[in-house]
């Protein structure tokens, strides 16, 4: 069993969150760290299944509370470069949960139609409902990420983004949708052994794109595109968390927890009944 | 470990699909059966866990190919009388998949807009893409069902929606598409113990509405609906199978069977890679 957290000992969230305004330089952040982390990996492997219970019983109190009239919701977006394991948390973390009730979004490179909209139009579409959980892999920050390293838009453009995406997040935590936004941070050592593992296997061979080389010779820029994010974008309403990601069982179980803490925190509730139990129950118990 | 099948045994598939054109009396089917199941409830559970990697390894191979130009896809079409599981074969069932490549829709009474539409439109909205696996909670199938017990549309306009399913299905099949349609079928007893269990349960009374008590007592009417749809649109190209679904065990076991034998005589490849490999390799071990 792991255990009990001690009263005042941080929350993973507070291990892993960007505080606001600060400066961030990634390189002093470590990739294979495990702040906060069970003994080993197969402690953290089985703490993460250990969370399903928990996880989907929670996610069935958010949706109960929405159908009666509760419009809180959650909203986990993914980052992170090529290979940084965004698909894995989908699979491994998000398939902890009711699949009935997660959105799931991947974003692509905008299509002629969503880029004759503002760029924050098409993750408007894709957001959560009352009750349910969205998992955006990808999302708005692409268009301060690649737009700003590939220099997709005008820079003055680009720069006024970072506070858009600021007061559109605002007006989402307003309307009651937690954000939670996962910086998923590999090395680029690890980011190598990663793409020569999906050269190395047929049946990974699918998910490499000869593209990707060209954008990890981009490494430095993006890498400092994800500073500026971090830096800007870390809010005290939708702050950003870092999350070592160079060992999948660590991030599977930190992506977890954080979703486990902030779900706890909302603590939904089911819905009172708005009918005459007793009276039901009767008419059931009457009918032939 | 589950027994080989002999050469020559039917599916479960064989078991349960309603043949083209047959006359069906739904009080001949015993809501209580376990046709093809494995030794009772424990084994029959066992059985759906062992089922998952062999699941989520179809469903990658689906996808994987879609990204090589393959367009097939399945989709999964779950109906039934309230209580009779839809929602939880959802959870159990397509809880086994990786969610990332499941699209799920669950069809409400139509709003305004959709109501303005042809009743196949908004369907056509949710279909699954190239490589999903695509689940229908409630269909199209309901603009014969609720809307003829219901009397939602004049006779001859319902009398002319058979013919329109199959031929929109028709055109699905000719596009890729595996349809696999589960009436889940449970007893009118059955329903009363599961309706009054939720009025039991304070966890569970969010699920309850009172109109679900006026909506059975015209079982008999939902029955011959049922009766009907299953004998005008269980055809050759989109069979419809009856589960029977009193058991919740044997009901998962059956659903993730059917979805394994359509994945597997899918038999999806991963696709060839269409960059020179080795050139690759070398460019991303020659990086610094």
């Amino acid at each position: 069993m792991p255990k009990k957290k001690a009263k005042g000992e941080p929350s993973l969230g507070d291990l892993l969150r960007v505080p606001e305004g600060e400066r961030v330089d990634l390189s002093a952040y470590d990739s294979r760290a495990k702040p906060g982390a069970p003994d080993g990996k197969k402690a953290g492997t089985e703490a993460t299944a250990r969370m399903a219970a928990v996880l989907s019983d929670l996610q069935e109190r958010l949706f109960a509370a929405s159908t009666g009239g509760d419009r809180r919701r959650l909203l986990l977006v993914l980052q992170g470069m090529d290979t940084s394991g965004k698909g894995g948390t989908v699979k491994h973390v998000i398939g902890l949960f009711n699949p009935s009730g997660c959105r799931i979004k991947a974003f692509k490179a905008p299509t002629a139609e969503e880029r004759g909209h503002p760029f924050l139009w098409r993750i408007a579409q894709a957001l959560p409902q009352p009750g349910e959980i969205g998992i955006f892999d990808r999302s708005h920050y692409e268009d301060v990420l690649i737009a700003r390293v590939r220099e997709l838009a005008p820079r003055p453009q680009l720069g006024r983004r970072y506070g858009q995406i600021n007061r559109f997040e605002k007006n989402l935590v307003e309307d009651g949708v937690t954000v939670v936004k996962c910086f998923l941070h590999i090395g680029y050592e690890e980011q190598r052994r990663r793409l020569l593992r999906r050269l190395d296997r047929p049946d990974k061979q699918w998910k490499f794109d000869p593209s990707d080389i060209a954008e990890r010779t981009r490494w430095p820029a993006y890498q400092e595109a994800y500073e500026l994010v971090l830096e800007r974008c870390s809010t005290a309403w939708a702050p950003w968390y870092v999350v070592p990601a160079d060992r999948k069982w660590y991030r599977n179980w930190a992506v977890s927890t954080l979703l486990k803490e902030h779900l706890e925190a909302l603590d939904p509730q089911y819905p009172e009944a708005e009918f005459d139990v007793a009276a039901c129950r009767e008419r059931l118990l009457d009918g032939t």
